[in-house]
C-alpha cells in the first residue's frame, strides 16, 4: 500500500507540474520534462546531497513511467482534469506527507546528523515544486504563501525525534505522514498563511 | 577529429550563451560566466548525477579555454558575429549530437540502467542551454518550442539500444550523432514545432 | 578569530538574502529559506562538485543557527536594519573574502587541478547570492554589474598560485582574503563597474 501511495503522490506532483507547464504554453515535451522534474526533483536533490549516484528516482522505472504518463494525460485532457483540482491538491498533500518523512529517514540512514536530515527531508518534499517554479520563471510558490514547507519540516522533525528516541521507524513514518497531510489540508481548508513582514518594502535606491 | 568536433560543439554552446548574455546587457565577466555555464553545464549536471567528482568538464582545461575564449570573442565582436547565426546553429546541432550520445555512453559505463542513461544523456545535451536561460530569467527555450530535447533523446535512445544489443560502440555513437544533427537541422529548416496543448490556458483563480 | 569572521560572513550573506526576500514579500518561512540558501548555497555547490556528502555547510549546526537567526532578525526588524546597509556590505565583502579562498583551498586538498580549484573557489563565493537571485526571479546581480565575481576569482587564483609555489597556506589564505576584501570595497567606493558590450542589443527576429 505504501508503494501505491508513493506512486499516487508522484502522479500528483507530476500533474501539478504538467498543469503549470500547459498554462505556460510549453510544448508536449516541455510538459513531460516539467512533469518529471516536479515529481522526481526533490528525490534527485536529496540523492545528490547524500551522494547516492545515480539518484534513486532516476533509477526506478515505475516512478518515471507513472510521472511521464500523468504529464501526458494532463497535456491531452487538461480542460477536463482541471476540474479535479481538489483531488490533485489532496494527492499532492499525500505526496508531501510521504516524501518529506521518507527523505528524512533516508538521510538519517546515510549517516547525516539529525538537523541535516530534517533539512534534506524538507527539501525532498518541496524541491520538485521549487524546480517546477524556477523553470517556469516563477518565484517558488512554497516560499510565497500557504503552509507547505513548514508542514514538510514538521514531518521531518517528527521522524528525526523518533530516530533519536529509538522509536520503531515504520509507525513513526506513518504518523509523520499523517501529521504533514493534516497540517497541509487544514491550512488549505482554513486558508492559513504564514506572516509576511510589515513595512513598505524595498527602500529607494536598492 | 572527434576532439575537434567536441571543441567546436563547446564553442557553439559558449557562443549561444555569450550572445544571450550580451543581449541581456551583462558585463564582460557575466558574459564569460554564462558562456562557460552554457558550454559546460550539461556535463556538470551529468557528472553530479553520476558521482564523478569534480566534474570532467571542469577538469579538462581545453574545454575551459575554448569556452572562455569564444565568450570573449562574442563579447568583443558580437555585432559582426551575429551575422554568423546559421553557422552557430549548425555548430550547436553538432554539439548536441555529440554531447547527448556521449553522455548516454558515459552513464551506461558508470552502471546506470538504460532508461536512466537515456535521461542523463538527454540532460547532458540540453542542460547547459537550460542553465543559460534560467540564469537570464527566461523559461528554457528547449521547453518552449522547436525540436531540441527530442533530438537529444533520440540520439540517447539509439546509443542505449546499441548498448543492449552489444553493437560496437564507436559506430553507434557516430550514427546517433548523425541522427541528432539531422533531426535538429531538418526541424530548423522545415520550422517543425512540437504541439502545444489546446485550450484557453490557466483557469481563473489559479 | 577565523571562526568568528566566518560566522560574520555567513550572517552577512544570510542578511542579504533575507532583505531581498522581505522586499519580494515572501512569508517568514520563505525569508528563512532564502537566508539559509544565500548563506550556505556556495558551500553546498562546492561540496556537491567535490563529492563531499552531505555538504559540510549542512552538517555544521552553528552555520545553520547563525544564518537562520540572522534571517529571522531581518524579518522582524528590517526597517531599522536597512539603515545598516554599509555594515552589511562590509560584512558581505568579508564573507566573500573568506569563502572564495577557503573554497579554493578545500578543492585543492580534494585533489582538483589548480584551474578547477579556482573556478570552484569563485563559485563558493558567488554561488549563494546567485541562488538567492534565481529563487527570487532576478538575473543574478553578480553577473550584471559591480566587481564581485572577479574579486572572488582574484582571491582564488592567489591561493592556487601559493599552493603551486608551496607557500605556507595560512598566510596565503589570509592575504587572499585581504585582496578580495580590498578589491570589493574599493570598487564599491569608487563605483567601478565591469564593461558592458557596445552595440544595439538583440537583433530583430531573435
Amino acid at each position: 500500500m505504501l508503494v501505491a501511495l508513493e506512486l499516487l503522490g508522484l502522479a500528483a506532483f507530476a500533474a501539478s507540474g504538467a498543469f503549470a507547464a500547459v498554462w505556460a504554453r510549453l510544448d508536449v515535451f516541455g510538459v513531460i520534462i516539467i512533469g518529471l522534474t516536479t515529481a522526481l526533483g526533490g528525490g534527485i536533490i536529496r540523492d545528490v546531497l547524500l551522494g547516492i549516484n545515480p539518484p534513486t528516482t532516476l533509477r526506478t522505472w515505475p516512478y518515471l513511467a507513472v510521472s511521464a504518463a500523468t504529464a501526458l494525460l494532463v497535456f491531452a485532457f487538461h480542460p477536463v482534469l482541471a476540474r479535479l483540482r481538489r483531488a490533485v491538491l489532496l494527492a499532492d498533500a499525500v505526496g508531501l506527507g510521504l516524501f518529506a518523512p521518507a527523505g528524512t529517514a533516508i538521510a538519517l540512514n546515510a549517516g547525516a546528523p539529525v538537523y541535516t536530515a530534517c533539512l534534506i527531508g524538507m527539501t525532498t518534499g518541496i524541491g520538485g515544486g521549487a524546480m517546477r517554479d524556477l523553470l517556469l520563471r516563477e518565484i517558488p510558490l512554497v516560499l510565497r504563501r500557504e503552509i507547505y514547507a513548514i508542514a514538510a519540516l514538521a514531518g521531518a522533525v517528527l521522524v528525526a525525534v523518533g530516530h533519536q528516541l529509538r522509536w520503531p521507524p515504520i509507525p513513526v513514518t506513518v504518523g509523520a505522514a499523517a501529521v504533514v497531510v493534516t497540517i497541509r489540508l487544514v491550512s488549505l481548508w482554513r486558508k492559513w498563511n504564514a506572516p509576511v513582514a510589515r513595512g513598505t518594502g524595498r527602500p529607494a535606491g536598492e
